[in-house]
């Protein structure tokens, strides 16, 4: 995790993080075969350990949303494990990448999961799905871009503050006809 | 352009740079010295053409903010150059990497533009400086989050309808009539 998060997957070496295992390169080989499927498990470990801090069940509608929050201001105090993902998940848009479908999958998961938490939340039907897709989308896109920003600069950046602030704003803004007053024209 | 978009700074080749311009890779190192040089010239000459873009002012106020929406919308016809920033702004924060503070200082600049700007949209004070930089912060990551989704899955994802969400949901958080304000040209 930490050379990955340091480097990159392609500019990591598995000299490296063998070394840092106490490993050789075969031994690490061993077990996980290649440098890509080393990856793809060391960010499954990652999201079994999020998910049993979770416990037995998700969070629902508010609760949830609130849980959101709760990981902004935790991620804080995980420098590691926000810049593993922050480096990632941007990398993984390049060419062959082998955490790509890794991604592509959270993030679709991630946007179900937040769609479903905002109808639930502001009582919302079938005829909002449009308005509340892209609000999911503006939630989880907010708390990846602050990732990069904090890892930055992190005394101008509060992920909780900023976090919580635009998922009170969509709410607010969802659960009145107030929001369907766009910007552009 | 192209080849740091689809393979990142670390792991792009000169000897490919050099063959995609036609160039020995001693022709590209006599024009820009460096791998790392050759980069921040790119990031550069990217920022000059924005900048040439917008004409002699900057819009103010509201005007900016509507200018961030329709930069969303036509970056969803510039995906090389949505991949370029997507993939090396969160590759910055990779150990000694060497755009790291271009995209410091970048972050930095647009920090204050937004704030500005919301400030002016809302008849804000100096009071409000936390909020409005929280909000500021929050519009910048949304636009780059939304980046990485939509390069990984285009259909699920509408950057400039998320973004004027966001935008249209803060300006009316922050306490303000201007979101009632259409923004018709």
């Amino acid at each position: 995790m930490d050379t990955f998060a340091a480097r990159g997957y392609n500019n990591a070496s598995l000299a490296e993080i063998a070394e840092r295992a106490g490993l050789t390169q075969a031994g690490v080989l061993h077990y996980f075969r290649s440098k890509a499927l080393l990856l793809t498990s060391v960010l499954e470990l990652r999201d079994q350990r999020d998910i049993a801090q979770l416990g037995t069940r998700r969070p629902q509608g508010l609760e949830f949303l609130r849980h959101l929050v709760d990981t902004a201001r935790r991620n804080a105090e995980r420098e590691g494990i926000v810049r593993l993902y922050a480096v990632l998940s941007a990398e993984s848009v390049t060419d062959a990448h082998p955490a790509q479908s890794y991604f592509r999958d959270r993030y679709s998961g991630l946007r179900a999961f937040v769609a479903e938490a905002l109808t639930e939340a502001c009582g919302l039907g079938e005829a909002d799905a449009r308005r509340v897709g892209a609000a999911a989308n503006a939630i989880i896109a907010v708390m990846d871009g602050l990732q990069v920003q904090w890892l930055l600069d992190p005394d101008s950046v509060d992920m909780a503050a900023s976090t919580d602030l635009v998922v009170t704003s969509l709410l607010a803004g969802l659960g009145s006809d107030a929001a369907d007053r766009r910007l552009a024209p």
